[in-house]
C-alpha cells in the first residue's frame, strides 16, 4: 500500500502517478489564481467568502499531500529537509500562520512560491539541466560580463551625480540616489518619463547616456554569442592531420583516417 | 474561356494574369485603407456615406472575384476549403453580416485579415519559404530560447510579487496581475511609466529588474545567432551516406569516403 | 592663378588646401549651429539682428566659395550637377528665397544640409567606403532581414488592431492608425507612455507583445553578426596579385595562380 | 618600522596589509554612503551635525592615510603625481575646500571620486587588465562602430529637424535642439513620453524613427560579436606546457619551446 501510493505521489511512470501530476497541476495552478485574484481589491471585497473557502480548500488539499508525502517517504527526515519538502512547507504554511497570527496580511504573497511546485510536477528542472552547455556558457560568460557591470554601474553612478549637480532637485533629480535611479532607468533604455531632464546641458548629457547605453548593450550580447557558440562547437583536432573537425566525428573529414 | 479565366485568376504568367494581379492588389490596399480610415472617428462621422459607397463597391468587387475563382477551379469545394479560400470569404462576410445583423461594428475589423491577401498576389509566401533556414534556426533555438521564456517569466512574476509588498496599491501597484505587468513593461525594457515606484526600496528593486532584463536578451540574440550561424553555415550532404557533412570536407566524417 | 585656387579649393594637399579646408569646417560648424540656435524661439526673439547678420555673412562666403568652385573647376558644369555641387547649392538657396518670398519659415530648414558638406572637408565619404565590407554585409542582410521587416509589420497590424478593439477610443485608442502606432510604440520598446492600455485584457495582450518585441530583435541581430562574420572571414590575400580571395581557395580567382 | 607600514599600507601580502585593506574599504563604502545619504534633502537637513562629524570622521582618517602613504613612499613625488596620489587627494580636498570657502556646495560632488579607490583596494583594475581580450575586441570595434554612431547622429539630426517642422512649437518640439533631444529618446528607445508627436504625419515618422532605431542596434552588437570572436579565436595550446597562446605565434610564450 505505502509503496503503491509512494509510486503514484513521487513518480509519475503509473498510471496513478500520472492522474496524481495532473491533478495536482491543476490544484497549483487554481492556488496560484487564488492569490493573483484576491490580490485585486474589487474582486477580494466582493468574493471575500469565494476565496475563504477557495483557498482552505487548496490549503487542506496540500496539507493532506505533505503529510502523505511524509508519510510514504522511505527517509521522511530527509524529504522535509529537502528542497521540496521546504517548498511544500511553504505551500501551506502562510494559510496556517494567517489563521494564528492574523493581520500580517502581505505575508500571503510567500504563496506565490506555489508556483515553483510547476516545475517539479512539469519535470522542468529535468529539461533545464538538459539546456546544460547554455548555462556552461552563461556562467562562463557571466564571469566575463561582471566587467561589463562594473562598467554599468560606474557609469550610472557618474552620469547620476553629474546630473544632480546639473539639474538639481527642482527639477526632480532631488538627491544623488534618486539621480542614479534616473541613469538607471535612462542607460537601460526603459524611460519611465517620471524624472526627465529641463535644462539644455541636463538634455545634452542625458542624450549621452542614451546613446552609451543603447550601444553599451552590444558587449553583453557578443560575450554571451561567442561563449555559446565555443560551448556548442566542440571542434577536436584529428590525431593524423591536425585540422580541426567536429567533435562527433567518426572519420577525419580532410585526410579520412579514423579518429 | 473557364481555362483562360482561370489562367488569369489563379496564375500570372500571362498577360491577362499579371493585370488581374496589379488590379487586385490596389483593391485589397484600398480594401484595407477603408478599414483603417473608417476607423477614425472624425473620418467615419463626416465622410459616412463615401465610406458606405466604397466598402460595398470593394465588398461586390470580392464578391464577383470569389465566385469567379470558385467556377474556375477545377475543384470547387477543395478551393473554398483551402486556406487561401477561407481567406476570401472572410474577405466579403464581415460586410454582409453587418448588413443582416448591425449592431456588431467591431466584428467589422475582421476584414483587416484582407491584407494577408496580398501575400498571395505577391507570392511572398514562397519568398518566405525560400528563407527556410532562418526558420529552421529560430524553429530550433525558439526550442532552446523557450528556457529563456521560463527565465523571463519566473522573472517577471518574483519581481511583480515583490513590489506588490515593497509599494503597495496607494503607489499604483494595486494587485499582483498589475504588478506583473510593471514587471513586463519594465523587463522588456519598454517603460511607458504608468506605474512608477515611489518608495526608495522599490526603485531599487526596480533598478535590479532593469538591469536583468537590459542584460538578458544576450540570452536569446546569442543561441539565436550561433543557431543561424550553424544551420547556415557551410553543411552539404554526403553522397554517400546522405549525412550532412562540414562543407569544406574532403572525406565525409560518417562514412569515411571521399566526397 | 587658376589651378593653384583649385589646388587649395578641391584638394587638400597642399598648405593653402589645408588652411582652407580648416576654415571651411569652422563656417560649416558655425552655419549649422545658427540654423539650431535661431530655432529656439527665445534666442531668435531677443538676438534677431545678430542671426540675420551671421546668417548673410555665412552665405556671403558660401556664396563666394560656390562662385569660385565654379571659376576653378575644369568642367563647371559638371561640378553644378554633381552631387556635391547641388548641396554646395543647397546650402545658400534657403536664404536667398527667404529674401526674395518671405514668409516660408520652414523652408529655411534645408539649410540643415549644410550639414553634409562637412563630410566632404573630413573625407568621410572615403571612410565609409573603405568599410565596405560592413555594408556589403548590411545590404546582404538586408534582404534577408525583409522577412523581418515584413513579421514586424504583420505583429504591429495585428496587435494594432486587436487592441484597438479590446480597449477602445475611450482609452486613447482611438482608431486603427492610431492604435498600431501604439503598437509601433510598444513593439519597438520605445514606450512613451502616451497610450496606455487600461483594461485587464488590454494589459495582457500589450504584456505579450512587449515580449514579443523584446525577443524578436535577436533575429536582425542574429542574420547580421553572422552575415558580417562570413563577409570579414572568408576572404584572404592571395600571395601573387594581392586580391582577396575566398580563404578556401586552392587557385586564385584573379590571377590563377596555386595560392 | 616605515618598511613595515609600507608593506601594511601598499601591499596586501601580510596580514596587516589585509587588515588594513579590510579597513580601508569600509571607510570608503562609509564615505560614499555619506556623500550619497547627505544628498538627500530631508536626511540631511534633520541629521546635518551627524553628516558633519561623520564627513570629518572619514576625511581626518583619509587625511592620515595620506600623509602616511607620502611618508612611507620610496619617492614620495612619485606617488603625490601618481593617479591613484591625486584619487587619493581628490578625496579629501573637497571638505578642507568647502571649511575655507563655504557657499560651492555642489563641489562636495567631487567626493564621488572616493568610490574609485574600491578598485585599489579590491585589485580591480588587475582584473579589468586581465580581460584584455575584450578591451582589445572593443577598441578594434569602436573604430568600426565609429561609422555606426556617424550613421545615428545623422539619423537623429535628420529625424528631429524634419519632426520640427512637421510638429511645430505647439507639440512641444520648440526647436531643432529640443527635437533632436526627441529623436535621441526615441531612436535609442528609451521613450520618456516627455515630447510625443499628435498629429498624424508626425506619428508616421516617428514609428519609421523607432523601427529604425530598433533594427540598428543589430550593427554595433554584430560588429562587436565578430570582433571579439576573432580575437579569442587566435589562441592556441602548446603543445609542452598547455597554455593558450596566440595562433600565431612561433615560440610559446610561457614556456619558450619551440611549437
Amino acid at each position: 500500500m505505502r509503496k503503491k501510493l509512494y509510486e503514484a505521489i513521487f513518480e509519475s511512470n503509473t498510471r496513478a502517478g500520472k492522474l496524481f501530476d495532473i491533478f495536482l497541476l491543476w490544484i497549483i495552478i487554481i492556488s496560484v489564481l487564488i492569490v493573483f485574484l484576491e490580490s485585486i481589491p474589487e474582486l477580494s471585497l466582493y468574493h471575500k467568502k469565494l476565496f475563504y473557502y477557495a483557498e482552505w480548500s487548496v490549503t487542506i488539499l496540500f496539507t493532506i499531500e505533505y503529510l502523505l508525502r511524509i508519510y510514504v517517504a522511505p527517509k521522511p527526515w530527509k524529504y522535509i529537509k529537502s528542497f521540496w519538502g521546504f517548498i511544500d512547507f511553504l505551500s501551506i504554511a502562510p494559510t496556517y500562520i494567517d489563521l494564528l497570527f492574523p493581520g500580517y496580511h502581505y505575508l500571503l504573497v510567500v504563496r506565490i512560491f506555489r508556483l515553483l511546485r510547476v516545475f517539479r510536477v512539469l519535470k522542468l528542472v529535468r529539461y533545464i539541466k538538459e539546456s546544460e552547455i547554455h548555462f556552461a556558457a552563461l556562467k562562463s560568460s557571466f564571469h566575463k560580463i561582471s566587467v561589463f557591470f562594473i562598467a554599468v554601474i560606474s557609469i550610472v553612478i557618474t552620469m547620476g551625480t553629474i546630473m544632480y549637480v546639473v539639474e538639481g532637485g527642482e527639477n526632480g533629480f532631488d538627491s544623488i540616489p534618486q539621480s542614479i535611479y534616473w541613469a538607471v532607468v535612462t542607460v537601460t533604455t526603459v524611460g519611465y518619463g517620471d524624472i526627465v531632464p529641463k535644462t539644455f546641458a541636463g538634455k545634452f548629457i542625458a542624450s549621452l547616456s542614451m546613446i552609451i547605453g543603447y550601444a553599451i548593450i552590444a558587449v553583453p550580447t557578443g560575450i554571451f554569442t561567442v561563449e555559446i557558440s565555443r560551448a556548442g562547437s566542440l571542434l577536436k583536432k584529428c590525431d593524423k592531420c591536425n585540422s580541426l573537425i567536429p567533435s562527433d566525428s567518426i572519420f577525419c573529414n580532410k585526410c579520412g583516417s579514423k579518429v
